[in-house]
């Protein structure tokens, strides 16, 4: 499939990671691509998976929602949709030691995926980084490099480092890969659309894979709309519901939110991002109380989720939407507790 | 469905624990129950499932063997099999307020499980109880009560409380959900019947309702022979080896093995286990050495699991078994960062 750049649409030449003609990021080009209801032949660029149990996470109705329990990936979190796809991407094409920078729920994912791949792997983290996250970084055998400075400062780290830099911001099979999760929301409801997905939203694979997934299915004929995306901020990180809802908004010198995964100021992909939710969606933001509280709620369904998760059922319940409401449950309580 | 003692045969009255003429345990009666590939129809004592997303966990090849991710599970572990037909049954017979024993696995999911229903929920823990299942117990709502004493008085202190007693031991709706995962073992192959199935081995409801399930479908000609059952504990709590094997073994003081979610140093489903593992299978033991280098072996494929789960790979690394091998990796290692 073809690789072109989302800005300039230069096509990609090899493995850079940003566009040689205008800097912009790449994105894997799906939907010419007939669609495929066995939808791992939606990815015909993975011969081979390195596979640990990823997809098919189960989606369960809960009075007039749906969540989807993205949070039941081999690794915890819905990154495991990305990293299958990317990792084995580079093992194809003879990568054999990669970095990354994220002493999250992407370092977590990408460091398991590496490992079964049997790369080398070096995760840049911030020097103040620690808790849970960092500790399964660590199980999973790679080595954790920690670095001072701004989080600019360790992205930096991981791209000089020797290792090949398997941004998941940046390369194009990461965010690729979560177009499966569009797939399976539509598959799960026996191939209709919903109304309304409701998503967490920071560096904005999520949203853009998500979306990608939709605007496949919507080509090809297998839905009749694209549903409405939800993307959801928190009030100290909103530079999205910002742009879209021109809101005044001054980044914190730290955030300090308990959404702790959703921590991106200032995303390489925001224009990209701006540009679906004006189209096809919406923004909302909530703040730390409302997170705790939809937290709780959930937990009390029996749903442990980390509090980056809880965002999306504090929106829904501000947002008064009528339809099909999907919320996706992205990360493990487990890793917070 | 019946329900009848172990040991005497005598059919259950209503919700009593254990059979009033013996005072052995009951089992839900499956082996003569039409088979269905339509997994739950074996479960027709279920009208409606409480349901968080349990079930068809993943099954990967690795090598020469399966593993069965059972730790994907809702609240990351195999025991929300047990919970899902316990807790809905329960609820489909009028109680609306449960104890329990366990500042484990079982206790995190039947506080998970309860809280769907909207039970009350009460968990008996040891005074000394502390760590990231207490916390996950706690998130879910129950009321976590500390004893002080035995092993042996925090679960009379649960069967003493005024909430009726939701024992994952003896309740027989709890073992019997386990069921499932040996119709999901013959299913993910492709309905073969596999030569040999390594579990972890601790209160028994694994090893017996695993048991019960491959019985079931040779029953009923699903499959050609019960699977060799491989039943793996440590040296600290190995009383099932210990009668199989003839070896001398006398309970620690305290148990202390990293693998802390094996601790039944004296099993009530002792005679039981003993006699399916004698007639269909074998028991291995492993130490704390052996388990720790399993687990590192299999983060570093990218499995992480707590260390009572390691427990099978270290066992099935000793045993130098032909065949097709499956091994049951039950509980998730976020639970132990």
């Amino acid at each position: 499939m073809k690789q072109v750049c989302m800005r300039c649409g230069k096509e990609r030449e090899g493995l850079e990671l940003r566009c040689k003609k205008c800097g912009g990021p790449f994105k894997v080009e799906a939907e010419d691509l007939p669609f495929s209801k066995n939808l791992r032949e939606n990815f015909p660029y993975i011969k081979s998976w390195i596979s640990l149990g990823e997809w098919n996470t189960p989606m369960i109705k809960n009075g007039d929602i749906y969540f989807k329990l993205d949070f039941l990936n081999p690794t915890g979190s819905y990154k495991d949709r990305g990293s299958v796809t990317l990792i084995s991407y580079l093992a194809e094409n003879g990568i054999k030691a990669i970095s990354e920078d994220s002493s999250g729920n992407a370092g977590a994912s990408i460091a398991a995926y590496g490992a079964a791949a049997g790369m080398k792997v070096k995760i840049f983290v911030p020097s103040t980084a620690r808790g849970n996250k960092l500790k399964q970084i660590e199980s999973y055998g790679a080595e954790v490099v920690k670095v001072e400075g701004s989080r600019e400062d360790v992205a930096r780290a991981a791209e000089n480092s020797p290792y090949y830099y398997a941004s998941h911001v940046l390369q194009p099979q990461f965010r690729d890969g979560i177009r499966s999760l569009a797939y399976e929301i539509v598959r799960d409801l026996d191939w209709e659309v919903p109304d309304n997905v409701f998503l967490p939203t920071s560096a904005g694979t999520l949203l853009l894979g998500v979306f990608e997934g939709f605007n496949h299915m919507f080509n090809q004929g297998v839905i009749s709309k694209i549903p409405k995306i939800i993307a959801v901020q928190t009030e100290q990180v909103m530079p999205l519901c910002s742009k879209v809802k021109g809101i005044k908004y001054t980044p914190p010198e730290k955030v300090t939110s308990i959404a702790d995964a959703l921590v991106s100021t200032n995303p390489f992909l925001l224009p990209e991002m701006e540009k679906v939710v004006k189209e096809y969606g919406d923004c909302i933001v909530v703040s730390d109380g409302e997170i705790l509280e939809a937290w709780r709620e959930l937990a009390k369904k029996g749903l442990l989720v980390e509090y980056s998760s809880a965002t999306v059922y504090s929106a829904y319940k501000k947002a008064n939407l009528k339809g099909t409401t999907v919320l996706l449950l992205t990360g493990s309580g487990l890793k917070v507790l």
